[in-house]
């Protein structure tokens, strides 16, 4: 295989995407693929600097456009850096949240524009998309069941709102996916690992096929 | 006067801006007006964190997307948490750097067209233009001599650079100068810094009335 590929998985808090991102590398790897592992905001050091800044809870903290150009920064060196590059040498990419997350989070109601998040991801990052995006869907009760499992991390900057904000961010995922159903697979993560395990391999078969 | 104004130095290197941009500001002390001074990248606690980030030479360095992002997310800040709560109390502000040293700098031949750059500054600060903006100019030569006079700083990741780069970055600040008359004056920055400041005076009375 001269190309890799590149799978992000996307959906809100909660629904399980970086044990089915660890699954998944290690189903791949098992099958004699290079894997990179990532997420964002992160992936390389100068993203991981703009993600401490994002996540910091002190001083006034940021605006909704600040922040917007501080995730679309932190991409832009993700890409140019690490995904790229291991696509290029035929590596697999599991990336745990991309610019869908941006769509969902930054782009849902805060002041910014779908169009205007995705103009930020073509100036930063080419427009560079997933080959496959898994969108990880469960019911509401069962998120908030599992981040109450979580020590402390929950409670971040990101992740630490209100309920009817949570709503609007999994309907915009749900959005995004009936409009590129090409490129979207949408799994039910409800169950046990294994079990959401085998929809997300099942999934990306289908969707590369 | 209910609405303040915010006039903005831009040039090369070694133009004088900081100097001229304090001689301003005396002035319009003197004629008993409120002035902020400030300074791009930066202004802001969060700016000044991501131009700390910008000048950093650690590391792989940023590639020209994530620089330019970068640098509209300071922007972004600077603008919404300083510039326009100052104007809008009736202050001036005295800016060295804007928009302009933006375009000059990263849509200048790094990748980026002068229109991205615009983008990222609608996004982040709808496009907010200052009311004057001072372009000093001085012969090459000229500001030349300036940097070598000073210690070290000129040597920063953005200053340290070829007699080419710089002239392509003069030429770029004199195109959008004849561009937008309207907006900016042209300022000879050869001379004591007395002179200069009496012909930048001249230049912002003539602008504004």
């Amino acid at each position: 295989m001269s190309r890799g590929r590149f799978v992000a998985f996307e959906g809100g808090e909660g629904v399980g995407k970086s044990t089915q991102g660890r699954l998944l590398a290690e189903s791949l790897r098992a099958r004699g693929l290079e894997v990179v592992t990532t997420r964002e905001p992160g992936g390389t050091a100068g993203a991981e600097a703009i993600r401490t800044m994002l996540l910091s809870t002190e001083g006034e903290g940021w605006g909704a456009r600040a922040e917007a150009l501080l995730f679309a920064a932190a991409r832009a060196d993700h890409v140019e850096k690490l995904i790229r590059p291991s696509v290029a040498r035929g590596a697999w990419v599991v990336c745990d949240r991309f610019v869908d997350s941006s769509r969902a989070y930054q782009g849902g109601g805060s002041g910014l524009s779908d169009a205007d998040v995705m103009q930020l991801h073509r100036i930063g990052s080419a427009g560079l998309l997933p080959d496959v995006t898994i969108l990880l869907t469960v019911r509401p009760e069962i998120s908030a069941a599992r981040l109450a499992m979580r020590d402390g991390n929950a409670a971040d900057r990101i992740g630490g709102r209100g309920e009817e904000y949570h709503g609007r961010v999994a309907a915009a995922f749900r959005r995004f996916a009936e409009q590129e159903p090409d490129r979207f697979a949408v799994v039910d993560a409800e169950g046990s690992p294994e079990e959401v395990h085998a929809r997300v391999t099942a999934a990306i078969d289908k969707a590369l096929a």
